[in-house]
């Protein structure tokens, strides 16, 4: 299973454009709603995320959709534009929390953060309202639509013979490596965002590009798209702006670095894709 | 060649953050500029885009890259807001285009678009300002930083045996037909934004989604992400508020739409990922 990937939400678009429907599933007794604080999950005793009864009261609550067939609302409480990047804490709650809860966390965590960081019409610079359900905003000033907004990025296992590019950019923590990624830009395919962004960073051409899986990542809201790309030759020419360094590993060295082995470098975390891409290209 | 790709554009991402180097590509004397009117691109009468040179004493350009190793800027006379989606003569153009052109003009269009409909801050309702040569708009009130945006859309030729699900939209021109599609939602995969739009619009559970290829699809800025999956059954549960109508059609049938034949249905238009999709489907 990828990180983030999933979560037994069945989204209620229906119910999104429909104000009676939307009040049924508040009022509902089997509702359940996920508070965050910020943009922390609740986690229960055994490490799954908490779901606590819906207060029907509630007017800050976004209907995330069904679980297992009853509504599930989303709030938070405190400050969701606080500095809340990938905390020791997080990771640890995430690395202990299942699956299915980790991929629900980050639907709602990504929700909750783009209307904290949305509370503005970018057409016309009036204040914005929570639409459908909390899955739009919209404009009391010029009538326009926002939806919530997800950045598309390539994350790519470049290979030449038997041994992989990995780089590090300087704010990671020491040794940890992972494949270059970047995000798509406007008027760009996948597989051209793919050639661009390793020209730019290390310098190399590739060709051949192979899409292998893809991931939602909420931080903020990420779409990373997972391909291999195949190097036309190993001369590296790393844009420092970019990456702190980079380097060609053996299928060897990555086999040892995803089995806990740090001594070449550290692998990527668990839930990143990077980890799956990386396992996929070792055969794994 | 997949329509919107394939653009000669090199982006040039460090003159992007460095204000001497932009003001030398202005007054490159070689420097050239695409300018639109509205969002309609320039024609020159061989039916490629007309460049033309750079007015060094133009404030409203923005960087595009460099074109053939000399700088290409953009900029737009007239109301870039005014509806432009694809008029009749906008379609014709582009149909005798060359492909780089086509793809040049997407570029340009989706960053213009993007800027006349976000010129204010969404976090903080400013006023905001160009930034990084036009890749970015800046927040003079709170400091923000905003991009580019890229939606992030799936569409699938969705197979049973020989067949593939089509359907069409009642906006579309009579007898069009094309794969379903969808916008990936905050929080999905792609694999999981097919199965939920498939479900959502016909009712139809799928397995086995397997990626494709992509493109940018400048209208206004989505990059589409090209897929196949596999029905489990060919029962339809059509949503109305989506398809007006949608049925399995042959391999004959899409075939035969592909070249020409409108008696079954209207395959989709020139420079569409759909049309690729479903020429992949068939095996051409």
């Amino acid at each position: 299973m990828i990180g983030f990937t999933g979560a037994a939400l069945v989204r209620a678009d229906h119910e999104r454009d429909d104000p009676a429907a939307f009040a049924r599933c508040k009022a509902d007794p089997s509702a359940r709603l996920l508070l965050l604080t910020g943009l922390e999950p609740p986690v229960a005793d055994d490490g799954a995320l908490e779901l606590v009864p819906m207060d029907p009261a509630r007017d800050d609550a976004l209907l995330l959709g069904y679980l297992e067939g009853t509504p599930l609302f989303v709030a938070g409480d405190g400050d969701a534009t606080a500095p809340a990047m990938r905390s020791p804490t997080l990771m640890a709650a995430l690395a202990v929390m299942p699956p299915a809860d980790v991929a629900l966390y980050g639907v709602a965590r990504s929700l909750i953060d783009w209307h904290s960081r949305h509370g503005f019409c970018a057409r016309c610079g009036h204040a914005s309202v929570v639409a459908r359900g909390g899955w739009a905003r919209s404009c009391p000033g010029c009538g326009a639509l926002h939806f919530p907004r997800t950045d598309p990025v390539v994350i790519m296992a470049v290979e030449h013979g038997d041994r992989v590019l990995l780089g590090r950019q300087p704010s990671w923590p020491v040794g940890r490596y992972s494949a270059l990624a970047g995000f798509v830009e406007v008027g760009e395919s996948v597989e051209e965002a793919v050639a661009r962004e390793v020209l730019e960073e290390a310098g190399v051409a590739v060709d051949a590009v192979r899409y292998v899986a893809s991931q939602p990542w909420p931080f903020p809201s990420q779409l990373m798209i997972a391909c291999i790309a195949t190097a036309r030759d190993d001369a590296l020419k790393i844009d420092v702006t970019e990456l702190e360094h980079a380097f060609w590993a053996t299928r060897d060295e990555v086999r040892a670095a995803l089995a806990g082995d740090t001594s070449r470098f550290i692998a990527p975390p668990a839930h990143a894709i990077a980890r799956s891409l990386l396992a996929v290209w070792v055969g794994e």
